[in-house]
């Protein structure tokens, strides 16, 4: 079911600086920032040989990655994304084996253009999961 | 400096449950169960096509990850690891820009035989980062 790591979400409280950070200090390729108001963030992609860093930063007053600052107001590492074939059957799969996904439970436009879900952390070992349409 | 993204580590209370859930709901490749005693580690490789994903259990009284999943009971995401094509080099810029490197600050050979070196979370926005010797 899961095929690539498609990338590793990182919330930060100062997104300049932690962009800056990855280009001059660990010499990554780090794009501009993009500001996702329908995902209440503001993202810089770290484009690795691999796969992908995300760099994410409170976009108005509701972002789930506002409260997640609240708790947690250094950053960290908020969430992994694992590209799935066919993100209907994913659902179905997991929703039959008990897990939950988060909001409506349907897949919605993630931040590449592309489906998405979030699986609860609680049903993953304390790990928030992103699944994306490949 | 930093290159492949080489592997997200994930902590977890149950090893055998976290390894059976990768490999039969999320239909990846799993490894057999690896103790790492001098890491205070049991890992499970769980083997994606561009990188992986390590599920961590403590092993022993003085592992880090015991200490890790004592404030977070039900797991979660540990750190992330880079690779790096001359760790020294990048040990060396790191230290001249103010990075911290956990321990005893010299690399120490790690889970893949390979010398690696941690950084401070509170320098990398909460993120506990590994870089790998490629």
């Amino acid at each position: 079911m899961i095929g690539e790591l498609n990338h590793v979400a990182i919330a930060v409280p100062d997104l300049r600086k932690a962009s800056l950070q990855y280009k001059d200090v660990f010499g990554a390729d780090v794009s501009e920032p993009l500001a996702l108001p329908e995902h209440g963030v503001t993202v810089v992609f770290v484009n690795l040989p691999n796969s992908k860093i995300e760099l994410l930063h409170p976009l108005g007053e509701e972002s789930s990655i506002k409260k997640f600052l609240d708790k947690n107001p250094a950053g960290g590492i908020h969430h992994l994304c694992f590209e799935v074939g066919d993100i209907m059957a994913a659902s179905k799969k997991l929703l039959s084996k008990g897990h939950r996904i988060l909001g409506s439970g349907k897949p919605r436009i993630g931040a590449h253009g592309k489906e998405v879900l979030f699986l609860h952390p609680k049903d993953n070992f304390g790990a928030l999961i992103e699944l994306e349409q490949k």
